[in-house]
């Protein structure tokens, strides 16, 4: 005799799942977050059953009117989710059953829960991209319009964080554009490698029903069905690569919010975030923290997290599905909330930002920021460039012994070092004169910026329009 | 003008946050958690505040008071967490302050929430720890039991997953064990480090009331207060290395989930998992996997995740306190949740196995287990062991290609291969005689596993009466 | 007076390095892996310079000729590489001047060490994957040989290790090669945004000599230049792609390498792998290890490592370029390595694994492969789905205690629990059976699995001729 | 016929390894480094042979000598290390053999290479750990000493980064400390679990021979022999604790780093490193960069690489040794060179930290940092402390837009926004005020910083007493 549940596997089963264990092993706690795309994916494999004659067309209506107002009842709150029926998928069939009687029970043939999932994360995963590509854009038409604005504001850039050489504000901004756009690409790349279509490879073999895999894949709007059952079911790697892109993509905010926590240090004082981006203290009543970076730095650590463990459970994994796959979806799920929260605060504060232009320009003229301009002068009137390093190495120890920068020097203090020197030195000196000198395809100078902006426009349009 | 919010720290700020910015930085989802900790920390806090003179004995009974309501309040569901509120400190706080009035707002003197949060975390860690102890001694009990009872019992040991040499199976299980008497020291030491008081460290300098950080620490069971307050409230390397631990642990959870994934295999066939630790399939009916040690395989990648997020998490953050730190709850919970919830299902568990004596028997009758007792039995004839090593290989791709076992090949046919083999070989052909003559400390004969157990049980002990 | 030392960086300093500093952070140990693409840019570099007027066309031939001799000496294992010379630019730079006097020196203008070395590494990296490519579409071609050579063998198919369904071999090796077919596209994704030029953008700003980033990117095979000069010097995001890529990579071959091990087991005993990739026991003189599988499936943890590295060294860096990035080569070039060994190991491999048919018979008899066979015979009688899996459990239940597989039984015991049961239900209890109903495109019927293996190869070869 | 190599596992094997794998699958280019450890290793084993009588007294003193000659012609760099022997093991016994005839082969007896690398490792690692102990304590005791130094020295302390309270530097470099401090206790945690002997274990179940495990591990100084053999040859817990260990001291190392990094910026300017730890630009005359403290800073990727890598490694690894495990090596070996580069590094530089105190002074009394003080200074005349923070909060307010810090202001301008304000204001508001009054255990007061700097190196003497 046998002694089953309720759950769908009793025959072979001579005692009930422990109730530890029955709690243990469910899903349905973090697997009702796909109720919509496995309704989804059940209504197109019922139409495509009734199509290859295996349900009628009586059926086929029953099972997607039951299983629309099971969507309804689940978005209005109403649908009680039960633990014992373990996932989502079950808990969803045993309600359709429940109103529309043994027709409900067909909706399962030519599938099994293996199939299933993997067409359910397959269809999450494309609406998460679709979701997280709109705010990529966003925020990087925000910063675009930013290095516009900013195109001629100067301030020091730095290597090592020492200063190094007088930037444009909108060039450094439209660095941190590039990094984005390439995130960008890899998302879209991504996005095409997991919309395939894994239904039909049934628990692991195929199955021996006459269905149409094309029709099913074009009902739910993927390129193609998956070309092996075995694979289909049983690989997770379209999760991890959507984890590897955001972790680039929080390795990139991660760097940004770094500069932004420096920028509104006292000590650099390079912008103002509006106070509605920052917290106070609740002992030091002076406190404006930059929380909202800080916050999101340390978010890349949460991603970072999910991709190895991501990558840690499917180590070594024999084919086809073993149960440990059921560790895939709440790290997807959690780096698809951190990105949209960490775009959306981002997109909504970089366009925010306000520059301390005065500050800035302060900063690039400290530090000797010109010292490189000062040698390309000296190579310009016949100096070797190892030669004019070493001039102008002298003058810099000078000024940090007499606290003054090279363009405070005198004429004479600076010939200390080279008699070339002339009169014609103090224009190299200017800020603008060196941000202006950088004048190619990549450089610092205003105009460049002002035409990379234009070129980053177009080509985030073009991917738009191409992408998606 | 203020624009002052609900929140503490309103003054110098000119308009309200953000509310997606509000909601994004808050934490009181995840770190009411952490409520009763909350709640404990300021009992003592106020005790210590009254012994020091800061608060009268009325206002520490009010608030005592106010704050064990508080706690039956939230026990009983009853609380209401305000996202606005920010966090649990700030809820608990304005709940207080409902309650009593201003008295209330006296219990954050000396204080601020940077050494109240840093406080709570090793509460509820050093809680933690003692809960997984208690089930990793259970597990640890429970595999020495077992281990004693198939202290005779002989199955093939493998290296490379090829048939190595018998052992017997308590010996296998005593393996399991000591690297779980490894994770229980390890957690033990951490223990030690996590069980120091941070409260007094204030914002991040200390704070100028006459506090008494030695009371605090014995009120809460600290071994002492924390000795730099920058250091206190702005690290966390107590919870990576309870992650580290974690990591270890399902690391060796792993392993032995391999191995009865394996075992249970048709394949293997050398235990059986009682069916209440099993599922089933709900298409393929005659399936029962063995899902709880493949769902504690996977969650390895969990964990290890945890620990990869932590690590990033705090590298390169400036001291002291950074927003980036409230990234360091849920991972440490989630940790928690994982180890308590794999322990207990092994717990439960590992009694329960069932050995198939005579499968395992029949496994390590072949593979030419005994291969190596051959040899050995030739040297101890006097050949050099490189050479009895190349005759018994010799024998074994004869017995390859003859599909016969070592102990099912006549004398003569032993003998091509070297004519010192007599008759009494085959006693060292037997498995007990194999296992028998492995008789040293660590080695698999039984009177050693039924020793071996005995001492394990002894350490167990040990370390549960020294170690907390 | 400036203490300099044979560094290119000594005026503004008063005192040398210190001599343990100069060998802890210097790279040239490791950096000259990269030295034939570091004269590769160079001598693009010259001629852009010659182009534009910087150098005369003596200096810049003088300069090509120096460095083509260079190269020849590091060829010939000639060149004496100089710790004091810090990294693998300034080795050669220096070597030139040596070689060709003051003319060496001018080849640095309008450049840095630092795009310098950003457009060694991407350079680097393109050939890196070019050979990656190659070897992978070798093993592609492998498996696609073998899975159309077993397109009729047949083996049980797994789910959670427990057997599920008969499968053919060939589908099973096609699964494998489908995950590949990711990678190697993932792949070509990774070369089209590392192929872009970073020379040009100096220190981090930009030079101001008149250079054409457009012509030495097309000297150097670039897809374009690299649109801003901070984001090219301090990015490393390509190779952090490529870790991506070869992590993906080696998590799936890690999964073969489980399934190769468990194959070759005595337990399983579905293949033999031929001595020439095994090793044995310097004790256990039967011993036959897969060692090649087993070692790739261990280095999974070495590109996981090398991938979180990186992810962790770019984490909160301010722009532009810090010495931390140095830290970017090691885990580079031995990701390459590992991948390189690990394919051609793989790709050397493959082909020569040979499948023992009857084995993998007898153990798709076992296990009651063709349950759901049963059931769908049930179904196809016009019992209800659910029905029929409680009907085929229950003979399951009847099996496992009798010993007796689901065909082995007569039709009187198959009886007992359905009379609808017939003569005909021998038909589908047969393996052949029970594979070739699986008759759709992913499915595991033979002529699908040649069909399969023809599609497969011919999306290699438009992946080939595209990709590169 | 046999086709037996140079290998010493010939007999079964029909043909020789191909070239490719055997160098794939060698080790002896990485683990020669333990070649010292693996004769001390042999050197025990042979003298607890002699003394249970499986070797004569003769045969142990020409394995002595023939071994101490091997590890003299290593040191010297005289040894020909072979790739066809595959590994370190194999190398030396084939020397030892070819040096002293067949007696070299008897060493071999009642051991496999399963255990004699365990305990190679072991030894290694034994002795890295004595070493990094050594230069931590080293570079602890350089911490305090600058700590008691700086005890006075005022500068601001941050939170958020943002300037919070005046604290001491002697009590930030305290904080440090007590990072290490913790360090050093788990390093020496880690040391007691990995000082356990695996030899005795053989392939994997024990030997046959009469062998003395506790005169071994005697001989070798290990605390006691492993208790389990099937644990002791396969289990790698104590090296991933090492780079567990490792990654931790990294994370604190990477925090120091940034904080370095920050304090010599321009902006900062707090400190300032001798040259002789820094480099400079090839293109920029004026740089001079912190190449030190980022290197280290970047390190740290390298070694949390180390760790997750040897965490996969082990994942869901069957017993006992797979050659998975040969990859356990470079981690380790590397992790340690890393940490003491990083640690040598750090020992040298810290005591050579040149504070700019004045500037340090002048950061601190800006950024409104006693804005706390004059809150308790209100709280102390009766205003709660929730009002104190509201009106403290306004004056910031007026003091940002009027470029005036608190102690800047004027009587009357602080009495807009109390009159409980008086002329003893203006104390509190002093930075010797603010971090005197802070004067518990723990605070930042300099009596607490040359007190707490006396019970740090009291705590590292008795570590250091105590630990080995």
């Amino acid at each position: 005799m046998s002694h089953s549940t309720n759950q769908s596997w009793g025959g072979r089963f001579s005692e009930p799942t422990d109730a530890f264990v029955a709690r243990f092993t469910a899903s349905v706690d973090f697997d009702q977050r796909m109720a919509r795309h496995d309704i989804q994916g059940s209504i197109a494999h019922a139409t495509m059953l009734a199509q290859v004659g295996v349900l009628s067309d009586e059926e086929r209506d029953a099972i997607i009117n039951g299983l629309t107002e099971i969507e309804q009842e689940i978005a209005a709150g109403e649908f009680e989710w039960s633990v014992e029926l373990e996932d989502v998928h079950m808990n969803i069939e045993a309600r359709l059953t429940a109103k529309i009687g043994i027709t409900g029970k067909k909706l399962h043939t030519g599938r099994s829960r293996n199939d299933q999932v993997a067409t359910d994360i397959r269809l999450y995963m494309r609406e998460a991209i679709d979701l997280v590509a709109e705010e990529l854009a966003r925020l990087r038409s925000g910063l675009i319009e930013l290095a516009e604005r900013e195109a001629d504001t100067i301030m020091p850039g730095f290597t090592h964080l020492q200063t190094a050489q007088p930037v444009t504000f909108g060039h450094h901004l439209l660095a941190w554009h590039e990094m984005l756009a390439r995130d960008h690409e890899r998302l879209l790349d991504c996005r095409k490698r997991a919309n395939v279509l894994p239904l039909g490879a049934a628990a692991l073999a195929g199955t021996t029903y006459p269905i149409d895999r094309h029709l099913t894949a074009q009902l739910l709007g993927f390129d193609r069905p998956a070309e092996n059952s075995l694979d289909a079911v049983s690989d997770r790697d379209f999760s991890i690569e959507f984890t590897a892109f955001a972790s680039l993509l929080l390795m990139h905010l991660s760097r940004m919010s770094e500069e932004l926590v420096l920028w509104t240090s006292t000590q650099f004082n390079f912008i103002n975030l509006p106070d509605r981006f920052c917290t106070g203290s609740s002992i030091m009543p002076q406190k404006k923290n930059p929380d909202v970076p800080e916050l999101v730095r340390g978010k890349s650590g949460r991603v970072y997290g999910h991709l190895i463990g991501l990558l840690t459970l499917m180590k070594s994994q024999p084919l086809a599905y073993n149960k440990d796959n059921q560790e895939d979806k709440e790290p997807l799920f959690d780096t698809f909330d951190t990105v949209m929260g960490c775009l959306r605060a981002f997109a909504d504060m970089v366009p925010a930002i306000e520059s301390k232009t005065e500050s800035m320009r302060e900063a690039a003229r400290g530090g000797f920021s010109t010292a490189t301009d000062l040698a390309d002068y000296l190579v310009r009137k016949g100096v070797a460039f190892r030669d004019a390093h070493e001039i102008v190495g002298q003058s810099v120890a000078f000024g940090i012994e007499q606290h003054k920068d090279l363009s405070d020097m005198t004429l004479a203090e600076l010939q200390q070092f080279s008699d070339i020197i002339d009169e014609d030195v103090f224009e190299v000196l200017t800020l603008e004169g060196s941000v202006a000198a950088r004048n190619h395809i990549g450089g610092t100078a205003p105009d460049q910026v002002r035409a990379a902006a234009q070129r980053a426009r177009d080509a985030l349009k073009a991917l738009q329009a191409g992408g998606q």
